[in-house]
This record gives C-alpha cells, structure tokens and sequence, in this order.
C-alpha cells in the first residue's frame, strides 16, 4: 500500500478517489500508511475533508502530522476544525503543542470560546456539545432570516434547524429551514416548533443520549442558566454516547475497570491483566465467605459428603436468577419505570416470580435426581428445599440491589456483576447447610 | 386527573398547553386518561400532532380510539400517519380492523407502497424505514429543485437533505437544502455529498445502527438491488435500534428469553417467570456435569474434607476471568477488530492474560490461606495450581466460543452468559480433583 513515486496520471487519480472517501475511512488508512503518503494525500484533500479526516486521528498521527506541516497549512487546517473538534484535538496533544497553538495558530476571536469549551468536565454535555448553530429572534421575518441563512458560513448541516429565541435571547424553539422556504409570507411563529426538552452543558452526556433516544429528536439543545443556547449535540453523537454508555455497562457488570477506546488485539496483556484483576481480587476475598461457611460445616459435609455435589448447581442457579432479576430492573430502572421508592413493591414481585421459577425448578431437579442420581430421600429434600429458598431469595437481592445502589449514586450495572454472584452464593450455601443440617443429622 | 366536564375557558387553556406538548409525553398521558378524556384531546388537538401521538399509542389504545372515532376522523387520521407509522400500527392491530382499514380506509394510491412495507421481515431495515423523502434528478437545475421543496407536502424534517440520482434513478448522493440555497446559480455537482454507505431493506436493522454509529450519518439511504432510493432511516431511529439490540445482548447474557418492550411492572409475573426459566434449566441440567465429578472423587473429597471450602471460590473465579474475556473479545468482535480467523491469535492472548492475572490471583491467596485459613500444604498447593490453570483455561475459553459463535451465524453474547459458567465450573472442579487425587490421596 505504501508506494515511493506517483506519476501526474496517478496523481489525479488518487486525488479524485480519496475525495470521494469518508473521513472515517480515510483516517483509518492515514493510521497504517507512511509519512509520504500522507504527506501527499493531505495536498490532495479537500480543505474541509483533510480537516475531518484529521480529526478522527489517533492522538500520535495528529502530532506527527502537525510536526510535518508547514505554519500556513497548520493555520488553515485549525480554521476549518470544528470548534469542537478543535478542543478535542486540543485535549490531546501535548501542553507544550497546545500553548503553542492557543497563543499562535488560533485566531484570536476564537480563543473565548475554545476555552470555555475546554472547561467543561469530562463526559459532560458541554464536553461534546457543537457551538456552530444558527439562531434567529422571533421578532425577525421570515425573508430577514432566509437571508442570514444565505449569507452564513456554518456547515449546511448546521442549517437544517435555526432556533428561535424570545427578543432576551431566551430559547423559544426551532424552525425547519424547509418550512421558512414554503412560508415566506408567514410569521415565525406559525411554523415554531416549541421546544421543552433542553439539557446544561454540565448535565452528564448520558442525558442527551435518553432525551434522544426518548423523544427521537435530531438535535438537542444545550442552554446556559438563563435558558439561552449555547450548543447542540446532533442525534448520530448520541447514538456515540450511547454505545460508551453500553460498553461501560457491559464492562460493569463482568467487573472490568478502565474502559477505552484502546483496540483489544494492541493493547499490551499486562495492561489488560491489570484492567481485569481487580475485581477477580475482589471476588477472591470475598470467596473467604463461602469458604468459612463450608468449613463451618465441615462435620455435616462429612457425614454425608454427597452433599458437595449440589453446591455448584445451587451456587449458579441461585447466581443466575440474581442476575436475571437485576438484569430486567437496571433496564426498568434506566426508563424511569422503578426507582427506590418503588423497592417494596419490586421486591415483592421478585418474590413472587421466584416462587414460580422455584417451583418449577424444583420439580425439574426431583426428575433428574430421580433418574440420574441414587441420594437418599434427606439429601433430595434438603436440596429441593434450599433450591426452592435460593431461587427466591437470589430474586429479592437481584432486584434490590441496583434501587439501592441508585439511591446511593452508585452506577446500578455495577451490581449485576459479581457482588451479586458472591451475596447470593453465600446465602444459597448457608441455607443449604442450615437445612441439611436439620433434616440429615437429626 | 380524570375529570367529568370542563367550561369554555378551561377548554381553550388546554387545546393550548396539549398542542405545545411533545407526542412522546402526550401518548404516556393518554395511556392513564378516561375514554372521555381521551375524547376531549382528540378533538383539540392538532391534526398532525394527533397522528404522531396515536402512533406512539400501546396496541390496546389505538383499538379503543379507532373503535370510537367516526369514519371521517379515522380517515383524517390515517392520511396524517406517516407511512412507517400506518404499516407500524397495521402489524399491531387485530386482523379483521387491518382488513376493513386497508379496503375502505386507506387511500388507494397508498395501498401499493402499504403492502410493501408490510411484507419485510421483523427487525429487517425495510421494517424501520421512512418512505418519506425528497429525490431529484442530477441533471434538474438547482432552481428546479428548489420549486420541488417549494412545493412539496413531506414533513419539513425529511427535506433537510435532498437525495440527487442519475437519470436511471441510480442514487449518486445527497445535497443539503442550505446549499442549494446558497448556490443557486451553481450546478448540483458542486454541492453533491457522493454517498458510497447504503443498506438493503432485507439487511438486519444492526447494520443500520452500526453505519450510523461509525460515520455520524444523520440519515441512512435504503436502496434496492439496482441501487434505487427506496426509504432512509434517521439516525435517531438508529439509537431506538442501538437500545434494543443492546436489551437483547444484556439478556443473552443473563439468559433471559423474549426481549420485549414490555413495562416491567406491568407484566404478569408468571409471564416474566417464564421468559426466565428456560436458561435455568438449562443450566440446572448442565449442572448435572459437576455433581458427576464432584460424586466421581467422592472418595478424595471424604480424606480431605476441607477441599469443599474452596470449590466456590475456584469456580467464581473461573467464572469471572472467562466472562471478562469473553466481554472484550465481544466488543473486538462487534467493531470488526477479531474473528474466527484470528482465533489463534486471540487464543494465545488470553493464554498470557491468564497467566498474569492468575499468578497474581495465586498470590494473594497464598496470602489470604496462611492468615485467614489453616490447611496442609498438600491443600494449598493443590488450590494454587488449580486456580492458575482454571483461571488460564477460563481466559482462554472465554475468547474463543465467541467467535465460533460468531462463526455458526450464533449471537456471540450468548456465550458470555451461563455458557461459558457452566463450561468453566465443569472444568475447574476436574482440574481440582485431578490435582488433588495426584497430591494428597498419593
């Protein structure tokens, strides 16, 4: 793929092909290719498309590219970021590139707005929010504002929806550039859309990507204290959030810390191995519960020593239907079905839908131990009771937890993980042994 | 909130505060309100706004509203709908009312493209798509076009981007309404954003999610096999996807069946029982496996009892470091870093992965045994090995049944859930006993 010489025939060829490229494609091949490819391609580009393609750069390609350019191609470039963009890249770099940047490639009157930007905390609204948008008083004319469409520079996906504001800048709602065209004698407000749904740019980036997802909306508002815009964020930039949000969950609920972008197969394993321990310490020391409680009952285990052979059956059943409950109430919980004051009532639906889960399971495990096992009629009463109990109570837990950890700001997938393998096992074995120990050793 | 009558004024107050309201919210209140009610707000409800509430109506409300609304009104109300949303409410709706609908109902010319839409498979893209949008030909004058918005009666939202084909109808690209109107005197080419990402409307909505998540499309053009424009998905439609798909992968892992949009609270719990049961039983019976092995060394477990106690902490362990592998490799596999081919690689990743993570994992519970517990060295020795090839196989494990999933057309995610568990725990307790018989019964 990478070559030494193009000649003028090539040349034009590849500078037709790569302009009709995405930039999502384009920066992946930038990652893998030499610095004299890329050092072509980027005299090839387009302007605007060199501008996104370098934006979605890995943080090294950015820095060896800005290395390479020349002070008027650097300035170009940061003219035709995105101011969001910019900041990204600038969160990035190195100090001593960013200083540089700030104080001689910035245009000047771009320097405010950069660094209020660059304030905003880390997964906040504000962090990926777009500050190229349109406004337009409601007290103006359709033609006076078709007109400032005309003459604006602002990407024209930027000018799909021009928002309103009251005559104090206060963000009334949004109109349809199409509607402005069919409705040119109207008045604005015979073709407003009402907006009612707006989030802070410290609000966390979760809620732009439920506001999207709950009201299917294309753009979402972000206003300041006094209801004034100061950003948006684009539906398909949820749909982003989202997909962090879900790897967060997913990562939660298999206790893995430290999520990133970081590719799987580049990443070194002593970095993954790191990224996994914790959590399988934690399951480790919390183990040293099942383990007292086994030696505790070391002499009833004894006597009977059959017994051993249900602990991995009960331990995961009694795991597994923890999980489920709490699985099927995090997401009840996400679209705002449940919460704490709720927890009662969950609980006692989880108690109820243990019983028959229990039941049935019950029934199940008397079959198999009827034509598989030879135990005596204790042992199969012992384990058909304990299951019984276990299921229901892995339930209750299951769906208690993530309420209770919401209550407590704890993100709630964090309890669908292992800490309620660990809660339940140690209750399914205390059980057990309390039954066996009742019903065997008389 | 259910009231009996309202006066003049009272009446005017509301058509103003409903008609400022968002369908999303309107439907959830129409959900709780009386037939009366109901009644009320439909008649003061914009037309427009009406149909986008019904659309976003449960199953059961919309049979009760159609039942009492004259055929006039129901007539208003199917020209309003969307075509997605008619063919949306027809798959709901019991199928004598879907066959007066369609024969008497909706309009004739309609009827073609109904049928269509009707006839793609569930959670196909065709099932999601609008067949709303704006096309014009390449070789149109951008004054043309522009008379074409002009005068067109599509919802302002679907003409923010125009769709430009060649003259065989074959899509070429799109142009934004804003650049037509700031080129007018140009040629559509020099607008043009050529489009190279299409779906086919037999693809899996997954795909959709998936384009729209890796170029920030804001819509998504379906096209047929000759690469005619037949429908577009807005990204924001894309993020209903992303959820759903991500409900089903949570569920997989917790084995839960049938993912549906049901309200938690509202379900019957014997129904929520029995979308939970099946994976229970299967796990139930697959437990089977390691009672067979744990009454296999019954003879080792009754010289040394004590083994018991740490057979949790050897499966949970096992469990976890498969489940956390099996997670990354999931997400590798889902942004096209891995697969089947590189399972080797993957493999062999894991391998060291394991070997890191369980050679600390040994270490702290040497740690952890010679302060908390007090057993033979025999003991300890034979749970320190254990627990590294556990944890190494695990790792291991964990990796690669994702892939073959993958490979065997399987959704990967069922893997991650009571699978690889089951699979796990069976294998740690015969690597324990193995060892033990070797170190203790010598």
């Amino acid at each position: 793929m990478n070559r030494e010489r193009y000649d003028i025939n090539e040349i034009k060829e590849l500078q037709k092909s790569i302009n009709l490229m995405d930039p999502v494609d384009l920066a992946e091949i930038f990652e893998i290719l030499s610095p004299y490819e890329i050092a072509i391609r980027i005299k090839l580009l387009n302007k605007d498309l060199l501008a996104d393609t370098f934006a979605l750069l890995s943080r090294s390609k950015k820095v060896d590219i800005i290395k390479t350019l020349s002070r008027e191609s650097i300035m170009e470039l940061i003219k035709e970021l995105d101011e969001d963009e910019l900041v990204d890249t600038l969160q990035e770099l190195p100090a001593n590139m960013v200083g540089k940047l700030m104080n001689h490639f910035i245009e000047e009157g771009r320097r405010p707005i950069i660094n209020e930007l660059l304030g905003y905390p880390d997964e906040s609204v504000g962090s990926i929010m777009s500050v190229n948008f349109m406004s337009a008083k409601i007290s103006r004319s359709i033609k006076e504002i078709l007109d400032k469409v005309v003459n604006s520079d602002l990407d024209a996906n930027k000018l799909e929806q021009i928002w309103i504001t009251d005559n104090s800048l206060k963000l009334k709602g949004f109109v349809y550039l199409a509607d402005l065209l069919r409705n040119i004698e109207q008045n604005i407000e015979s073709i407003l859309h009402p907006i009612n749904k707006t989030v802070s740019a410290y609000d966390d980036q979760e809620i732009v990507a439920k506001l999207a997802f709950r009201y299917d909306l294309s753009e979402i508002p972000v206003v300041d204290s006094e209801n004034r815009l100061i950003g948006t964020v684009p539906a398909e930039w949820a749909i982003d959030v989202m997909v962090d949000e879900y790897n967060e969950d997913i990562s939660n609920i298999h206790g893995i810390t430290d999520i990133e972008d970081d590719s799987y197969m580049e990443v070194s394993n002593l970095k993954i191995a790191k990224n996994r321990i914790t959590w399988l310490i934690i399951c480790l020391i919390t183990a040293t519960m099942t383990g007292f409680i086994i030696k505790r009952y070391e002499s009833t285990l004894a006597t009977s020593v059959v017994l051993a052979a249900y602990i991995p059956m009960l331990m995961d059943s009694g795991g597994n239907a923890g999980s489920q409950a709490s699985t099927t109430v995090i997401r009840a919980l996400y679209i705002g079905e449940v919460d704490y004051h709720t927890i009662l009532k969950v609980m006692l639906k989880e108690l109820k839908i243990g019983f028959y889960v229990g039941i049935a399971l019950v029934f199940i495990n008397i079959l198999r131990i009827f034509f598989m096992d030879s135990v005596s009629t204790q042992v199969m009463l012992t384990v058909s009771i304990t299951l019984l109990i276990t299921v229901m109570i892995s339930k209750v837990i299951g769906g208690m937890l993530p309420l209770i950890a919401d209550k407590f700001k704890i993100d709630p997938t964090v309890m669908a993980g292992p800490i309620i393998t660990t809660i339940v096992d140690t209750v399914a074995l205390l059980i057990y042994f309390e039954v066996a120990s009742k019903l065997i050793n008389l």
